[in-house]
């Protein structure tokens, strides 16, 4: 790995460095404790919401807006997955490689794999574009449960966008508002319906105190430069300031279970105590929960 | 618990059961270690597929046609969850309680939760209906990835469902189609593009294998019968057989997982190694893998 062409935000580097940290865990190891003490400063956002808000198209203007302001912004994508093909849709993923109109760098990775993979994924590519001297770095995510608490836990600002077409009626959006965001943005608000949802977001904020919220149209180029604006400040309150211990704690516990899990894979192949409960359990002599205690014994003897 | 009253398969007792399981560990625990000896005989049939497919009216007729065959099936949702709300839908939630037009027992089960907790909640719910005699156990769910490979490991028959009206074109689920399926079956066979859909998935099955392949309108009431001939006949052939090793193990694997994440967890607060590792992180001298290695040590000593 050329660090040297990294550290200089050569493009074609950068690409390969990611592609490395999603493909090859031995090089993704290398290549983080190589960066590691240069990363932790860029300012993370996080941008969430639902599928149809038009949240790449708003990233896309919040970039040129960004740049404008002297920043040099890149686009993670957490790539939506089709639950057809199993994997990324591929318009999508062609869209999402190369830069947006704003020269930003913008890169898809997967949404999918194994537990906890997905999550070292981002937390590392997020520190190769730091190292490359991107900031802030904008992870966009499809507002989807456990992905999208993992993301608001590594980000230092979280932005929820919402629009009024997303198909869900006001009454849905307000019960699935949740209190992750530092901005709620509402977005296509030249639409029909816009209106009252942005007097239901600005409800909830006013009784959950505190996040800001934004009128945009991304398509027209409306209310990305407040969003700008407001993103600059906050990073700059926020510069400096490494990861959270909450986030690394987080990842570190991430990195230990990945290690017990091989470690479990590896026993129910081989382990002989563990092949024994598996047969009992079959014959219907040892219940799974006694088999568990007994298979978690011989795997603390190892 | 009641065991008696479960036993005699009293819809009280079974509802209570299940909720026990699902919600509270310790009674989850207790049941089980009582009933798993009498369980892992009956007949698990996993009925997958993408959202507006019609699984819920083919299940309602097909369990109609199972119970004229003089069989006892029960219904099980995973159920789909909304990304707005994080959580069921609550009208399908409402819908999914009680019984279908057949009598069946039916009955959602959540499909989002801790990792592990899921599965291993659908595993004993599986176990209080074999209890209570219901046979086969049928098991709805959304095609989605994990759920489903998780699903077709559980179940003894896997039913793959497919319409024309699904929003995804012939090639999109022509690219979806997974080898997963004992029976294929294309539903709302009543409307445009039904032919062209079967035939695709007879070629796929023809070349990837063995698998049935039925065409059914679940609203017309046409093919249903087919369906549950198919059940009967494969399940008559499988009777007898207890859950399958593959199964087992997977499930003893994530008892003990889920063991260690919460010693992990523990540790996480309380440990001084990891805390340390934390605090090193944060300032940028040791790196996340190191420290990895460094806590992973100090679980193993634990």
């Amino acid at each position: 790995m050329d660090l040297a062409a990294l550290r200089r935000g050569r493009r074609g580097a950068v690409a390969r460095a990611i592609s490395a940290i999603e493909d090859d865990p031995a090089a993704a190891r290398s290549i983080i404790k190589e960066i590691f003490p240069e990363t932790g400063r860029s300012c993370v956002v996080g941008i969430t919401g639902p599928a149809g808000a038009g949240k790449s198209t708003l990233i896309d203007r919040l970039a040129q807006d960004l740049a404008a302001r002297g920043m040099s912004p890149a686009v993670l994508a957490v790539d939506p997955t089709s639950h057809v093909t199993g994997g990324a849709i591929l318009g999508d993923r062609v869209r999402m490689s190369g830069s947006t109109d704003s020269g930003a760098y913008i890169r898809s990775i997967a949404s999918r794999g194994a537990t906890g993979a997905v999550s070292a994924s981002l937390r590392n590519s997020i520190r190769v574009l730091e190292y490359a001297g991107f900031d802030p770095v904008i992870v966009e995510s499809v507002g989807a449960g456990q992905t999208e608490v993992g993301i608001s836990l590594m980000a230092d600002i979280t932005v929820v966008v919402f629009s009024p077409n997303t198909g869900d009626s006001i009454q849905a959006i307000k019960a699935g508002l949740t209190e992750i965001g530092d901005i709620y943005v509402v977005n296509k608000g030249d639409l029909a319906g816009a209106g009252r949802l942005l007097d239901a977001v600005r409800d909830f904020v006013a009784r959950s105190g505190g996040a800001r919220v934004v009128r945009t149209s991304a398509r027209r180029g409306t209310g990305t430069g407040e969003l700008a604006g407001l993103i600059e400040s906050m990073s700059a309150e926020r510069r400096g300031r490494r990861s959270t211990p909450e986030s690394l704690s987080a990842e570190l516990g991430d990195i230990v279970l990945t290690g017990l899990r091989e470690r479990v894979a590896v026993m129910a192949e081989r382990d002989a105590t563990f092949r024994d409960c598996v047969r009992l359990m079959q014959e219907g002599r040892l219940d799974p929960y006694s088999a568990g205690r007994r298979a978690a014994r011989a795997v603390a003897r190892r």
